[in-house]
Protein backbone atom coordinates (compact mmCIF):
# COMPACT_ATOMS: atom_id res chain seq x y z
CA UNK A 1 0.00 0.00 0.00
CA UNK A 2 1.41 3.25 -0.93
CA UNK A 3 2.58 5.75 2.03
CA UNK A 4 0.67 9.08 2.43
CA UNK A 5 2.30 12.46 2.07
CA UNK A 6 1.08 15.43 3.09
CA UNK A 7 1.97 18.87 0.65
CA UNK A 8 0.74 21.86 2.54
CA UNK A 9 1.62 25.28 1.59
CA UNK A 10 1.58 28.45 3.28
CA UNK A 11 1.61 32.19 2.63
CA UNK A 12 1.81 36.02 3.73
CA UNK A 13 -1.23 35.63 5.78
CA UNK A 14 0.35 33.13 8.41
CA UNK A 15 3.99 33.89 7.75
CA UNK A 16 3.51 37.74 8.97
CA UNK A 17 1.61 37.10 12.15
CA UNK A 18 3.87 35.62 14.82
CA UNK A 19 1.10 33.78 16.82
CA UNK A 20 -0.91 32.15 13.23
CA UNK A 21 2.93 31.35 12.60
CA UNK A 22 3.46 29.37 15.97
CA UNK A 23 0.48 27.79 16.07
CA UNK A 24 1.08 26.76 12.38
CA UNK A 25 4.98 25.60 12.97
CA UNK A 26 3.20 23.57 16.10
CA UNK A 27 0.35 21.99 13.77
CA UNK A 28 2.95 20.94 10.93
CA UNK A 29 5.50 19.36 13.33
CA UNK A 30 3.01 17.10 15.05
CA UNK A 31 2.12 15.68 11.55
CA UNK A 32 2.16 12.08 11.38
CA UNK A 33 2.83 11.31 8.15
CA UNK A 34 5.67 12.26 6.09
CA UNK A 35 5.33 15.93 5.11
CA UNK A 36 6.93 18.74 2.53
CA UNK A 37 6.36 22.62 3.53
CA UNK A 38 6.16 25.64 1.06
CA UNK A 39 5.79 28.87 1.60
CA UNK A 40 6.04 32.44 -0.13
CA UNK A 41 5.96 35.76 1.41
CA UNK A 42 5.42 38.29 -0.51
CA UNK A 43 4.18 40.68 1.66
CA UNK A 44 7.55 40.48 4.02
CA UNK A 45 9.43 40.85 0.65
CA UNK A 46 7.47 44.03 -0.05
CA UNK A 47 8.07 45.82 3.18
CA UNK A 48 11.74 44.61 2.76
CA UNK A 49 11.98 46.58 -0.94
CA UNK A 50 10.33 49.38 1.33
CA UNK A 51 13.11 49.90 3.18
CA UNK A 52 15.85 49.29 1.06
CA UNK A 53 14.43 52.05 -1.52
CA UNK A 54 13.49 49.43 -4.15
CA UNK A 55 10.75 49.61 -5.95
CA UNK A 56 7.67 47.28 -5.76
CA UNK A 57 5.98 46.49 -9.54
CA UNK A 58 3.12 43.82 -9.98
CA UNK A 59 0.94 43.24 -12.51
CA UNK A 60 -2.20 41.31 -11.72
CA UNK A 61 -0.98 40.82 -8.85
CA UNK A 62 2.30 39.45 -10.07
CA UNK A 63 5.85 40.71 -9.03
CA UNK A 64 7.81 42.00 -11.45
CA UNK A 65 11.32 40.23 -10.42
CA UNK A 66 14.42 42.55 -11.44
CA UNK A 67 17.96 42.01 -10.17
CA UNK A 68 17.29 44.09 -7.31
CA UNK A 69 13.98 42.71 -6.48
CA UNK A 70 15.45 39.24 -7.11
CA UNK A 71 17.94 39.66 -4.22
CA UNK A 72 15.32 41.24 -1.86
CA UNK A 73 12.90 37.89 -2.65
CA UNK A 74 16.62 35.54 -1.76
CA UNK A 75 17.21 37.16 1.02
CA UNK A 76 13.11 37.00 2.52
CA UNK A 77 12.11 33.81 1.19
CA UNK A 78 15.29 31.49 1.38
CA UNK A 79 17.29 33.71 4.18
CA UNK A 80 14.79 34.83 6.81
CA UNK A 81 11.12 33.21 6.47
CA UNK A 82 12.51 29.67 5.48
CA UNK A 83 15.41 29.54 8.10
CA UNK A 84 12.88 30.72 10.88
CA UNK A 85 10.70 28.29 10.18
CA UNK A 86 13.32 25.22 9.80
CA UNK A 87 15.05 26.17 13.02
CA UNK A 88 11.25 26.66 14.81
CA UNK A 89 10.28 23.00 13.59
CA UNK A 90 13.55 21.82 14.77
CA UNK A 91 12.18 23.54 18.30
CA UNK A 92 9.02 21.36 18.02
CA UNK A 93 11.56 18.50 17.13
CA UNK A 94 10.57 18.41 14.04
CA UNK A 95 13.74 17.79 11.87
CA UNK A 96 13.55 19.85 9.14
CA UNK A 97 15.45 20.97 5.71
CA UNK A 98 15.00 24.74 3.90
CA UNK A 99 15.44 24.52 0.68
CA UNK A 100 15.33 26.51 -2.97
CA UNK A 101 14.76 24.69 -6.25
CA UNK A 102 18.56 25.06 -6.40
CA UNK A 103 19.34 23.42 -3.62
CA UNK A 104 20.70 19.60 -4.48
CA UNK A 105 18.99 20.69 -7.86
CA UNK A 106 15.23 19.67 -6.70
CA UNK A 107 13.19 22.29 -8.53
CA UNK A 108 14.45 23.16 -12.11
CA UNK A 109 12.85 25.62 -14.00
CA UNK A 110 12.72 27.65 -16.97
CA UNK A 111 13.11 32.06 -17.19
CA UNK A 112 9.23 33.06 -18.50
CA UNK A 113 9.74 34.46 -22.07
CA UNK A 114 9.34 37.86 -22.51
CA UNK A 115 6.49 38.49 -24.63
CA UNK A 116 3.71 40.67 -23.86
CA UNK A 117 5.09 41.24 -20.29
CA UNK A 118 8.56 40.92 -19.39
CA UNK A 119 8.26 39.31 -15.63
CA UNK A 120 12.12 39.57 -15.09
CA UNK A 121 13.59 36.23 -13.18
CA UNK A 122 10.40 35.03 -12.95
CA UNK A 123 10.57 30.80 -13.40
CA UNK A 124 7.94 28.24 -14.84
CA UNK A 125 9.03 24.54 -13.37
CA UNK A 126 10.19 22.03 -15.88
CA UNK A 127 10.98 19.44 -12.94
CA UNK A 128 11.21 18.37 -9.57
CA UNK A 129 14.17 16.33 -7.94
CA UNK A 130 12.32 13.07 -6.56
CA UNK A 131 14.81 11.22 -6.16
CA UNK A 132 16.83 13.68 -3.89
CA UNK A 133 13.28 14.64 -2.08
CA UNK A 134 12.51 10.98 -1.63
CA UNK A 135 15.95 10.40 0.25
CA UNK A 136 15.15 13.30 3.10
CA UNK A 137 11.84 11.91 2.97
CA UNK A 138 13.27 8.21 3.87
CA UNK A 139 16.05 9.61 6.47
CA UNK A 140 12.43 11.19 8.42
CA UNK A 141 13.72 15.14 7.16
CA UNK A 142 10.89 16.81 6.13
CA UNK A 143 11.29 19.57 3.29
CA UNK A 144 10.46 22.99 3.88
CA UNK A 145 10.39 24.67 -0.07
CA UNK A 146 10.56 28.40 -0.42
CA UNK A 147 9.77 29.84 -3.59
CA UNK A 148 12.69 30.36 -5.45
CA UNK A 149 14.10 27.69 -8.06
CA UNK A 150 16.45 28.13 -10.65
CA UNK A 151 17.70 27.28 -14.58
CA UNK A 152 20.70 24.90 -13.89
CA UNK A 153 22.70 27.55 -15.69
CA UNK A 154 23.57 29.21 -12.73
CA UNK A 155 21.09 32.01 -12.29
CA UNK A 156 17.94 31.87 -9.27
CA UNK A 157 14.38 32.32 -10.87
CA UNK A 158 11.57 33.73 -8.37
CA UNK A 159 8.53 31.18 -8.68
CA UNK A 160 4.78 30.93 -7.85
CA UNK A 161 5.00 29.23 -4.25
CA UNK A 162 0.85 27.42 -5.58
CA UNK A 163 2.93 26.24 -8.33
CA UNK A 164 6.08 24.68 -6.48
CA UNK A 165 3.40 23.10 -4.11
CA UNK A 166 1.27 21.65 -6.46
CA UNK A 167 4.09 20.73 -9.17
CA UNK A 168 6.00 19.02 -5.83
CA UNK A 169 2.13 16.74 -5.21
CA UNK A 170 1.84 16.00 -8.96
CA UNK A 171 5.72 14.86 -8.96
CA UNK A 172 5.02 12.20 -5.98
CA UNK A 173 1.72 11.13 -6.94
CA UNK A 174 2.96 7.59 -8.38
CA UNK A 175 4.64 7.17 -4.83
CA UNK A 176 2.33 8.31 -2.39
CA UNK A 177 -1.31 8.76 -1.37
CA UNK A 178 -0.50 12.86 -1.86
CA UNK A 179 -3.01 14.86 0.13
CA UNK A 180 -1.84 18.85 -0.68
CA UNK A 181 -3.58 21.63 1.30
CA UNK A 182 -3.40 25.55 0.93
CA UNK A 183 -3.95 27.26 3.72
CA UNK A 184 -5.31 30.47 2.68
CA UNK A 185 -7.16 33.58 4.51
CA UNK A 186 -10.14 32.37 3.84
CA UNK A 187 -12.39 29.14 5.37
CA UNK A 188 -12.70 27.74 1.75
CA UNK A 189 -13.69 28.51 -1.90
CA UNK A 190 -16.95 30.82 -0.77
CA UNK A 191 -20.44 30.70 -2.93
CA UNK A 192 -20.95 34.38 -1.85
CA UNK A 193 -17.72 36.12 -1.69
CA UNK A 194 -19.38 38.76 1.37
CA UNK A 195 -20.67 35.69 3.60
CA UNK A 196 -16.93 34.24 4.86
CA UNK A 197 -18.97 31.22 6.11
CA UNK A 198 -20.59 30.37 2.41
CA UNK A 199 -17.73 27.43 2.22
CA UNK A 200 -18.23 25.30 -0.86
CA UNK A 201 -17.75 21.79 0.58
CA UNK A 202 -16.19 20.23 -2.27
CA UNK A 203 -15.24 21.34 -6.17
CA UNK A 204 -15.58 18.46 -8.46
CA UNK A 205 -15.19 18.72 -12.73
CA UNK A 206 -18.36 18.76 -13.07
CA UNK A 207 -19.52 21.04 -10.82
CA UNK A 208 -16.75 23.52 -11.15
CA UNK A 209 -17.83 24.09 -14.80
CA UNK A 210 -21.63 24.62 -12.95
CA UNK A 211 -20.19 27.27 -10.89
CA UNK A 212 -18.07 28.57 -13.57
CA UNK A 213 -20.84 29.52 -15.50
CA UNK A 214 -22.75 30.75 -12.77
CA UNK A 215 -19.67 33.37 -12.22
CA UNK A 216 -19.43 32.19 -8.64
CA UNK A 217 -15.63 31.18 -9.29
CA UNK A 218 -14.07 34.09 -11.19
CA UNK A 219 -10.50 36.18 -11.00
CA UNK A 220 -7.84 34.86 -9.38
CA UNK A 221 -9.87 31.78 -7.87
CA UNK A 222 -10.59 30.34 -11.42
CA UNK A 223 -6.49 29.45 -11.98
CA UNK A 224 -6.00 28.21 -8.76
CA UNK A 225 -9.00 25.75 -8.74
CA UNK A 226 -7.81 24.53 -12.53
CA UNK A 227 -4.60 24.32 -11.54
CA UNK A 228 -5.85 21.85 -8.60
CA UNK A 229 -8.24 20.09 -10.70
CA UNK A 230 -5.47 19.10 -13.11
CA UNK A 231 -3.56 18.20 -10.18
CA UNK A 232 -6.38 15.61 -9.16
CA UNK A 233 -6.18 14.51 -12.97
CA UNK A 234 -2.57 13.80 -12.44
CA UNK A 235 -3.11 11.67 -9.64
CA UNK A 236 -3.18 13.82 -6.54
CA UNK A 237 -5.19 12.15 -3.78
CA UNK A 238 -7.13 15.05 -2.59
CA UNK A 239 -6.72 18.92 -2.43
CA UNK A 240 -8.01 21.00 0.33
CA UNK A 241 -8.48 24.76 0.26
CA UNK A 242 -8.60 26.15 4.08
CA UNK A 243 -7.83 28.53 6.78
CA UNK A 244 -6.24 27.86 10.37
CA UNK A 245 -9.05 25.92 11.04
CA UNK A 246 -7.59 23.01 9.60
CA UNK A 247 -5.22 22.72 13.05
CA UNK A 248 -8.20 21.65 14.85
CA UNK A 249 -10.22 19.88 12.79
CA UNK A 250 -9.63 17.35 9.61
CA UNK A 251 -12.31 17.87 7.45
CA UNK A 252 -12.93 21.35 6.66
CA UNK A 253 -12.74 23.93 4.05
CA UNK A 254 -13.32 22.98 0.15
CA UNK A 255 -12.01 20.04 -1.18
CA UNK A 256 -11.50 19.49 -4.52
CA UNK A 257 -11.68 15.90 -5.61
CA UNK B 1 42.42 3.58 2.59
CA UNK B 2 40.25 6.67 3.61
CA UNK B 3 38.74 8.81 1.07
CA UNK B 4 39.79 12.53 0.97
CA UNK B 5 37.41 15.01 2.07
CA UNK B 6 38.50 19.00 1.38
CA UNK B 7 36.60 21.44 3.33
CA UNK B 8 36.95 24.66 2.04
CA UNK B 9 36.58 28.37 4.12
CA UNK B 10 36.04 31.56 2.11
CA UNK B 11 35.44 35.25 3.42
CA UNK B 12 34.04 38.44 2.11
CA UNK B 13 37.67 39.00 0.65
CA UNK B 14 36.09 36.51 -2.37
CA UNK B 15 32.39 36.82 -1.69
CA UNK B 16 32.18 40.68 -2.63
CA UNK B 17 34.91 40.11 -5.46
CA UNK B 18 32.56 39.05 -8.22
CA UNK B 19 35.18 37.86 -10.81
CA UNK B 20 37.53 36.28 -7.76
CA UNK B 21 34.08 34.29 -6.78
CA UNK B 22 33.50 32.89 -10.18
CA UNK B 23 37.32 31.89 -10.47
CA UNK B 24 36.54 30.05 -7.11
CA UNK B 25 33.25 28.31 -8.04
CA UNK B 26 34.91 27.02 -10.72
CA UNK B 27 37.41 25.77 -9.16
CA UNK B 28 35.42 24.24 -6.65
CA UNK B 29 33.76 22.68 -9.02
CA UNK B 30 36.61 21.19 -10.24
CA UNK B 31 37.61 19.28 -7.23
CA UNK B 32 37.15 15.55 -7.60
CA UNK B 33 37.42 14.42 -4.10
CA UNK B 34 34.63 15.24 -1.92
CA UNK B 35 34.33 18.43 -0.33
CA UNK B 36 32.45 20.97 1.92
CA UNK B 37 32.24 25.05 1.43
CA UNK B 38 32.18 27.02 4.08
CA UNK B 39 31.37 30.57 4.08
CA UNK B 40 31.18 33.85 6.15
CA UNK B 41 30.11 37.05 4.22
CA UNK B 42 30.09 40.13 6.99
CA UNK B 43 31.09 43.32 4.49
CA UNK B 44 27.85 42.39 2.52
CA UNK B 45 26.07 42.34 6.12
CA UNK B 46 27.57 45.39 7.09
CA UNK B 47 26.40 47.07 3.91
CA UNK B 48 22.74 45.53 4.93
CA UNK B 49 22.50 46.74 8.37
CA UNK B 50 23.74 50.06 6.75
CA UNK B 51 21.34 50.20 4.24
CA UNK B 52 18.78 49.51 6.46
CA UNK B 53 19.73 51.87 9.44
CA UNK B 54 20.91 49.24 12.16
CA UNK B 55 23.72 50.17 13.28
CA UNK B 56 26.72 47.59 13.03
CA UNK B 57 28.29 47.06 16.67
CA UNK B 58 31.51 44.90 16.90
CA UNK B 59 34.13 44.52 19.76
CA UNK B 60 37.78 43.56 18.82
CA UNK B 61 35.93 42.51 15.00
CA UNK B 62 33.44 40.59 16.73
CA UNK B 63 29.79 41.54 15.78
CA UNK B 64 27.44 41.55 18.40
CA UNK B 65 24.41 40.14 16.99
CA UNK B 66 20.51 41.15 18.69
CA UNK B 67 17.52 40.70 16.81
CA UNK B 68 17.74 43.14 14.23
CA UNK B 69 21.51 42.18 13.17
CA UNK B 70 20.71 38.45 13.34
CA UNK B 71 17.90 39.03 10.35
CA UNK B 72 19.93 40.46 8.48
CA UNK B 73 22.72 37.86 8.71
CA UNK B 74 20.57 35.15 7.80
CA UNK B 75 19.21 37.42 4.75
CA UNK B 76 22.62 37.96 3.96
CA UNK B 77 24.51 34.43 4.71
CA UNK B 78 21.67 32.00 4.55
CA UNK B 79 19.57 33.93 1.77
CA UNK B 80 21.44 36.04 -1.15
CA UNK B 81 25.32 34.49 -0.98
CA UNK B 82 24.23 31.25 -0.21
CA UNK B 83 21.93 30.35 -2.65
CA UNK B 84 24.01 32.63 -5.47
CA UNK B 85 27.19 30.00 -4.61
CA UNK B 86 24.78 27.07 -4.61
CA UNK B 87 22.88 28.00 -7.57
CA UNK B 88 26.66 29.44 -9.35
CA UNK B 89 27.79 26.01 -8.59
CA UNK B 90 25.23 24.53 -10.22
CA UNK B 91 25.57 26.37 -13.49
CA UNK B 92 29.24 24.01 -13.33
CA UNK B 93 27.29 21.48 -13.09
CA UNK B 94 28.72 21.13 -9.09
CA UNK B 95 25.73 19.21 -7.37
CA UNK B 96 25.55 21.69 -4.04
CA UNK B 97 23.16 22.26 -1.17
CA UNK B 98 22.87 25.63 0.79
CA UNK B 99 22.68 24.86 4.57
CA UNK B 100 22.49 26.61 8.42
CA UNK B 101 22.79 24.63 11.28
CA UNK B 102 19.23 24.63 11.36
CA UNK B 103 19.08 22.50 8.22
CA UNK B 104 18.39 18.73 9.33
CA UNK B 105 19.94 19.57 12.83
CA UNK B 106 23.56 19.57 11.11
CA UNK B 107 25.40 21.76 13.15
CA UNK B 108 23.93 22.55 16.54
CA UNK B 109 25.41 25.54 18.76
CA UNK B 110 24.54 26.98 22.77
CA UNK B 111 24.28 30.58 22.47
CA UNK B 112 27.05 32.47 24.17
CA UNK B 113 26.97 33.00 27.80
CA UNK B 114 26.58 36.89 28.63
CA UNK B 115 29.64 37.53 30.88
CA UNK B 116 31.64 40.76 30.41
CA UNK B 117 30.74 40.80 26.99
CA UNK B 118 27.17 40.08 25.53
CA UNK B 119 27.53 39.03 22.03
CA UNK B 120 23.53 38.65 21.76
CA UNK B 121 22.46 35.52 19.19
CA UNK B 122 26.49 34.14 19.07
CA UNK B 123 26.88 30.26 18.73
CA UNK B 124 29.68 28.45 19.68
CA UNK B 125 29.62 25.09 18.01
CA UNK B 126 28.84 21.63 20.06
CA UNK B 127 27.94 19.18 17.37
CA UNK B 128 28.44 18.28 14.09
CA UNK B 129 25.74 16.00 12.57
CA UNK B 130 28.32 13.68 10.48
CA UNK B 131 25.41 11.39 9.83
CA UNK B 132 23.38 13.74 7.73
CA UNK B 133 26.44 15.33 6.05
CA UNK B 134 27.87 11.92 4.98
CA UNK B 135 24.17 10.81 3.72
CA UNK B 136 24.45 14.08 1.57
CA UNK B 137 28.58 13.29 0.64
CA UNK B 138 27.50 9.98 -0.68
CA UNK B 139 25.31 10.95 -2.66
CA UNK B 140 27.72 13.39 -4.35
CA UNK B 141 25.81 16.29 -3.26
CA UNK B 142 28.12 19.07 -1.49
CA UNK B 143 27.22 21.20 1.16
CA UNK B 144 27.83 24.79 1.11
CA UNK B 145 27.70 25.92 4.50
CA UNK B 146 27.01 29.43 6.09
CA UNK B 147 27.72 30.59 9.22
CA UNK B 148 24.78 30.30 10.59
CA UNK B 149 23.43 27.55 13.53
CA UNK B 150 20.53 26.82 15.86
CA UNK B 151 20.09 25.93 19.59
CA UNK B 152 17.79 23.15 18.56
CA UNK B 153 15.20 24.98 20.81
CA UNK B 154 13.74 27.21 17.82
CA UNK B 155 16.49 29.91 18.07
CA UNK B 156 19.29 30.69 15.07
CA UNK B 157 22.55 32.08 16.06
CA UNK B 158 25.29 33.58 14.54
CA UNK B 159 28.48 31.22 14.06
CA UNK B 160 32.37 32.29 13.34
CA UNK B 161 32.96 30.58 9.56
CA UNK B 162 36.27 29.86 10.60
CA UNK B 163 35.05 27.67 13.49
CA UNK B 164 32.64 25.81 11.53
CA UNK B 165 35.08 25.23 9.30
CA UNK B 166 37.63 23.52 11.69
CA UNK B 167 34.44 22.20 13.56
CA UNK B 168 33.55 20.24 10.42
CA UNK B 169 36.88 19.26 9.41
CA UNK B 170 37.41 17.85 13.10
CA UNK B 171 34.35 15.93 13.08
CA UNK B 172 34.93 14.12 9.54
CA UNK B 173 38.86 13.30 10.55
CA UNK B 174 37.75 10.09 11.87
CA UNK B 175 36.64 8.56 8.70
CA UNK B 176 38.45 10.53 6.03
CA UNK B 177 41.76 12.37 5.29
CA UNK B 178 40.34 15.94 5.63
CA UNK B 179 42.52 18.53 4.36
CA UNK B 180 41.28 21.87 5.86
CA UNK B 181 42.21 24.99 3.33
CA UNK B 182 41.34 28.60 4.73
CA UNK B 183 41.22 31.42 1.68
CA UNK B 184 41.97 34.58 2.84
CA UNK B 185 43.49 37.86 1.59
CA UNK B 186 47.37 37.13 2.06
CA UNK B 187 49.21 35.04 0.44
CA UNK B 188 49.68 32.86 3.67
CA UNK B 189 50.84 33.76 7.23
CA UNK B 190 53.69 36.03 6.72
CA UNK B 191 56.92 36.62 8.69
CA UNK B 192 57.44 40.34 7.85
CA UNK B 193 53.39 41.79 8.08
CA UNK B 194 54.95 44.48 5.43
CA UNK B 195 55.88 42.52 2.66
CA UNK B 196 52.86 40.24 1.57
CA UNK B 197 55.94 37.68 0.11
CA UNK B 198 57.46 36.27 3.24
CA UNK B 199 55.22 33.23 3.33
CA UNK B 200 55.90 31.25 6.31
CA UNK B 201 55.91 27.85 4.33
CA UNK B 202 54.81 25.63 7.44
CA UNK B 203 53.85 25.82 10.94
CA UNK B 204 54.14 22.76 13.33
CA UNK B 205 53.59 23.28 17.02
CA UNK B 206 57.07 23.28 17.59
CA UNK B 207 57.99 26.34 15.63
CA UNK B 208 54.46 27.99 16.44
CA UNK B 209 55.93 28.43 19.89
CA UNK B 210 59.31 30.00 18.51
CA UNK B 211 57.28 32.32 16.13
CA UNK B 212 54.71 33.57 19.27
CA UNK B 213 58.15 34.10 21.51
CA UNK B 214 59.66 35.74 18.37
CA UNK B 215 56.20 37.75 18.01
CA UNK B 216 56.00 36.93 14.52
CA UNK B 217 52.63 35.53 15.18
CA UNK B 218 50.31 38.05 17.43
CA UNK B 219 47.05 39.05 17.51
CA UNK B 220 44.37 37.74 15.61
CA UNK B 221 46.49 35.34 13.57
CA UNK B 222 47.02 33.72 17.16
CA UNK B 223 44.06 32.10 17.71
CA UNK B 224 43.16 30.72 14.44
CA UNK B 225 47.01 28.97 14.27
CA UNK B 226 46.05 27.38 17.76
CA UNK B 227 42.84 26.40 16.66
CA UNK B 228 44.55 25.09 13.32
CA UNK B 229 46.93 23.13 15.44
CA UNK B 230 44.33 21.97 17.68
CA UNK B 231 42.41 20.14 14.56
CA UNK B 232 45.90 18.92 13.66
CA UNK B 233 45.77 17.06 17.05
CA UNK B 234 42.19 15.92 16.36
CA UNK B 235 43.32 13.91 13.54
CA UNK B 236 42.53 16.55 10.42
CA UNK B 237 45.43 15.64 7.98
CA UNK B 238 46.28 18.92 6.41
CA UNK B 239 45.50 22.74 6.91
CA UNK B 240 46.28 25.20 5.04
CA UNK B 241 46.22 28.91 5.15
CA UNK B 242 46.50 31.24 1.14
CA UNK B 243 44.78 33.24 -0.79
CA UNK B 244 43.39 32.55 -4.69
CA UNK B 245 47.03 31.32 -5.66
CA UNK B 246 45.42 27.74 -5.13
CA UNK B 247 43.25 27.79 -7.63
CA UNK B 248 46.54 27.73 -10.04
CA UNK B 249 49.10 25.89 -7.79
CA UNK B 250 48.04 23.78 -4.79
CA UNK B 251 51.24 23.77 -2.55
CA UNK B 252 50.82 27.52 -1.84
CA UNK B 253 50.48 29.33 1.30
CA UNK B 254 51.41 28.40 4.75
CA UNK B 255 50.52 24.63 5.65
CA UNK B 256 49.68 23.90 9.16
CA UNK B 257 50.98 20.21 10.06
Amino acid sequence: MKKTLKVIKIGSHIIDNEDLLKDFIEYFSQIQERKILVHGGGDAASKLSDKMDISVNKIDGRRITDKDTLDVVTMTYAGKINKSIVSALQGFSCNAIGLTGADANSILAKKRPANQIDYGFVGDVTSVNVEFIELLLSAHINPVFCSITHDANGQLLNTNADTIASVIAQAFSEKYNVSLCYLSELKGVLRDINDKNSVIEAIDLESFEKLKQEKVITDGMLPKIETALKSIAMGVKEIRITNEAVFAAENVGTLIK
